[in-house]
Order: structure tokens, then C-alpha cells, then sequence
């Protein structure tokens, strides 16, 4: 394992579809086929990677294929990284059946498949030669799937954690400064932590949608949740007051993130100023709560192209040969 | 991966071995040989392991055989967890040797043939169809081996933390409580957190041990870190005083274990008070500086029998098919 280079085929162009293509080199694989959402590019001996970028930078088609054709030709491994959708998980879910039942290895950071049709996603690998893996799902760099499968799901009581470093940002200022929500969020938008419409953020969706794959991993998918299974508060009611009432009592408040096999709740809660959960700015962190082994906390940048990019990578290190 | 029964053979019957038998069940794997340093047992359909640990108990000898025989006899994974031995690393290098050369997956918990002897170990493998892995040589439960391997380790530049529970512990309360070195060290004793002969502990050897390892694992072996090569001091020789001035500035002491590609060095630091590295108690840390995705913090509990069998679990689970 570890060393076999791979033909990549990538869908999705984003930030993190960039830095997959930025790397691919550096960690010795060729990128045989990539999708964004108008155009593809397809070649079985690998594309030139810097000319798939000029072209994108340009704003100029990046090929004359498409999804389909890119789908259907040579390659090993499909990295599915197109943006996060909820419900039919669409045209997530697709890529992913076409790649599994073309007998490929597949690698998403793409959260909606794992998050809303977890049992199909399974029963289709279950049946296909290629394997599934999507580490980048949670926590981006942050080894917490590759941990669960090595310790095993069953020797998992829970996860739990910060997983939302927009809302982690928002939360750390307004306790440090005593800002209120609207004025550090539009701090937070300025420096390019927040999107414009950040609302996926900071209601607490994003951060739920991990849980949710979390607790499809402790459960092996069944009953397989989704989102509407979440039970879920995000951060834009929290007045600096009750911040500073935290703080007062050697506490801070943190989105906190919760995974067992009963279900999953997202919400604000109060946890110690120096706790181990209290992690700052725009880290993420994820305790496992282990049924031999205490508690395993591991944290790290939970966003960010390279840094999606580099778990990604991880999964493609750990496919069978 | 992951799923599969083995036939364990385990050599070296401590708090460590005792917790691999214990768990066996548990994992789905049959224990079919077992020595502790003067006697063995073997059933190549697997060992009541209630009885065996009953006769070590007992002062009984466990079985009639012996570790020439447990070696020979039948099982697909070597677990080598005899103690940690200087210099040439015996019996546990011969152990992984003679199991390697038979073409077994080994898996150690034993840090002296990966910290001493790497390369040649390395080299025995490389020839092996067996592999071989050593997760719970560094940090215990914590997967940092395991982390450094799906990464890549060209893509790791340094690992540092804190690496040894019983040295944090006495430096923890020495920080805490105000009390000199000798006071805390004879509680520790007492609470069975620190051993009769410290000396491997707080004078840095067992951190050091788990750097030269971690400096071989960055560096594929190449030129073969050995204890020798470390720069080692302890915690023995540190006043309270220096704790108390750290204290009012914000910073405490922790006894910092750093490796890169150029070596090992172990000493007491001053960092910052609330910072990562700042785990109290017997946590043990690991930071790793990665070169796409910033640093990434492991910690859990660092030692232990139940601990140390879990890192060992989650090896087996990565051994291939």
C-alpha cells in the first residue's frame, strides 16, 4: 500500500479540486480525467495539470469532454469532490454509483452522499470491486475515519467535537473581544472565513452533516441517518453576554458536535476555558470516546483545499493495491 | 482488511501481553501461542486464555513449551511485547527476526529493535512476505504511526510532544502543588504511576526511545537513529522555582520530545501555559508539522496495558489479507 501510482479521475473544480490537482504529482499519481460543471478533460496518459488550471483561471472551458465521458474512460480511483448537496445527495450520488459499479475505488470529500444516502452508498460498494473511502468528509485533515476503522467502529462509544472552524472563529472573537455576532461575522466574511451567505456555517449544518457520517460509521448504516435525523442549534442566538457569564465561570461556550449510535446533536454548549475541546479560531477538534482506551482527541486544520487535499491523499494511500 | 481472524502467537507476558490475551475475543482472533520468559504454551486451534492467565497468576508455569517452540509453531502474527531492551535489543530482536524470516506479520509494542536496530529490522522485513508494524511503540493508543504512513512521511517535517506520562505527571503536580521533585515523585510511586526505578522515565530514555523511532520512520531508516544519536535530559534536575517563574509568566515546563530528519533531542521546554502541548497529568501528545496541511495534534492516554493492546488491535486490523 502507499506507493502505487494511481489514475485519478476528479470531479468538482473548487478549491479543493484544485489543490488535489496541485498535488497529485507530489504525491506521485496522474490525473487522467476532471470534471467542473461545464466542461471536461480527458487524457489516459494524464493531463498537464497546469493547463487544466491556466484554462480555469482564464475562465476558458478546461477541455471539450464532459462528466460522462470522464466517468466512462481510463482511471483507477474516483475523487468526487464536487460541492456538499442534502436530500438526493444529486449529482453527487450519481458519480459515485457510476464510479462503484464500474468497479472503482472511490474517495469523496463531497459530504452529501455519506450524510443523506449512507445505506445506498455502502450496499453499492458492498457489491463493487472498488473500495469507498472519504476521510476528507470530517475534519478535512484530521484522521478520524482512518482512526474509527483501524480501532473499529464497534470499540467506539462516541465522537465528538468542534467541526465547524467558521463558527469556532466567530465564537473564539466574540469571547475574546465581547464583539457581537453580526459584527464578527462580518470580520469573519472581510478575512475570507465566512462565505456571503454563511448560514451552513453557522446554523450548524455543516458541522451536523460530519456528525451524521460519524454515526453512519459507528453504526455500519443502519438505520442509516440523515440530516433530518440531526438534532440541530447553530450560534447566531448567542449574545456576548452569555459569553462573557462563561468566561466569568472559567468556561467558554463551542459548538459542539455529538456522534453515537442513538443519533446526533449539534448546539452550543458550555465546556472548561482551557479544556481540551476549547480549541481556537478555525481548528477543528474530535474526541473518541474508546471502550479500552479513554478518550483520543485529534485536532487540526478542519478546512481548507490542501488541507481536504492532503485526506484525500490519505484514503488513496490506504486503497488496496 | 480489518475482519479477519488471526492466529496470534505472543511473546512476553506483562501488563501489556496480559491485555492482549484478555482482549483477543474481543478483536475476533484465537491466541495460539503464548510465552512469558520462562515458560510457553501452545494450541494451534487457540489457548483457553482464562487458563493461561490463571497459571501466571497462580506462579504456575503457563504451559510445557517454550519460545523456540511458540516461534516455530503455527500462527499468522507475531506480538512481540517483551520490555524494552538497550543496545542489541535482545531477545526481542531475535524474536522478530526468526518470526519475520518465516515469512509472519509481526507486530511489536517492544520499543528496542525499532529504536536500536532499524535498519536491520527494516531490512528483514523488506525480505519478509510478513509485514511489520510497531504503532504501540510510540504513544500507545495514540495513532501516530499510523498517521505518518497514510500521509506519506516525506510529507511530515518534524513530530514533537510530550511522550512520556510519568515525567508529565510529576511535572504537572510540581507545577501545581508547589512541591519539590523527590515529594512528588514518592506519590507517584505510590499511585503506582511511577515505577521503583524512575530512572527510565524522568531521565527522558523512554521519550527519547519513541523520538529515534520517529526519526526513523520520517527518514525510512536512512542513516538508522539509535538512542545514542539523541540528545536526552530529564526532568530530575528541575527546581520548583523555575516552574513557579514559568508559571507567572504565562508559560510551564513540559518535557519535550522533538524528531526530524536530522535527529532526536529530549529535554524540559518552556511553553506556553494553555498551548497544545501543555497536556496535563499522564496525557501524552503528538504534533505533527505537515508540509500541505499544517500541524496536527494527536493525544490520548500514552500507556497502559488496555492501551498498549489497542495500538497493537489496530495494527493487526491494517495487516493485509
Amino acid at each position: 500500500m502507499g506507493n502505487v501510482g494511481r489514475k485519478l479521475a476528479v470531479l468538482g473544480l473548487g478549491a479543493v479540486g484544485r489543490s488535489v490537482l496541485e498535488l497529485a504529482d507530489a504525491y506521485g499519481h496522474d490525473i487522467t480525467g476532471v470534471a467542473d460543471s461545464t466542461a471536461a478533460a480527458i487524457d489516459s496518459n494524464g493531463l498537464a495539470v497546469a493547463d487544466i488550471l491556466g484554462r480555469k483561471d482564464r475562465g476558458e472551458p478546461i477541455g471539450d469532454a464532459d462528466t460522462e465521458a470522464v466517468l466512462a474512460g481510463e482511471y483507477d480511483t474516483l475523487v468526487e469532490v464536487t460541492p456538499t448537496t442534502l436530500g438526493d445527495a444529486q449529482p453527487g450520488f450519481g458519480h459515485v454509483r457510476a464510479a462503484l459499479e464500474r468497479d472503482k475505488h472511490v474517495v469523496l470529500a463531497n459530504k452529501g452522499p455519506m450524510a443523506e444516502r449512507y445505506p445506498e452508498v455502502r450496499a453499492l460498494a458492498d457489491e463493487s470491486d472498488g473500495e469507498l473511502r472519504f476521510e476528507a468528509t470530517v475534519g478535512a485533515t484530521i484522521p478520524v475515519l482512518g482512526t474509527i476503522q483501524d480501532y473499529g467502529p464497534e470499540m467506539i462509544t462516541a465522537a465528538r467535537g468542534v467541526l465547524n472552524g467558521t463558527a469556532n472563529f466567530i465564537l473564539t472573537r466574540m469571547t475574546h473581544e465581547g464583539l457581537d455576532y453580526e459584527h464578527v461575522l462580518a470580520e469573519a466574511q472581510d478575512l475570507g472565513v465566512a462565505e456571503t451567505d454563511p448560514s451552513f456555517d453557522v446554523e450548524g449544518t455543516d458541522a451536523a452533516l460530519k456528525c451524521v457520517i460519524l454515526a453512519n460509521v459507528l453504526t455500519g448504516g443502519e438505520p442509516g441517518f440523515t440530516l433530518d435525523d440531526a438534532e440541530v442549534e447553530g450560534i447566531v442566538d448567542i449574545p456576548p453576554s452569555a459569553l462573557e457569564l462563561a468566561t466569568e465561570d472559567g468556561r467558554t461556550v463551542r459548538l459542539i458536535g455529538e456522534a453515537t449510535r442513538e443519533g446526533v446533536r449539534v448546539g452550543p454548549r458550555l465546556i472548561p476555558q482551557n479544556g481540551t475541546l476549547a480549541v481556537t479560531g478555525t481548528q477543528n477538534i474530535v474526541q473518541l470516546s474508546t471502550v479500552h482506551a479513554g478518550e483520543l482527541n485529534l485536532s487540526g486544520r478542519g478546512a481548507g483545499g490542501h488541507e481536504t487535499a492532503t485526506a484525500i491523499y490519505a484514503d488513496i494511500a490506504r486503497l488496496p493495491e
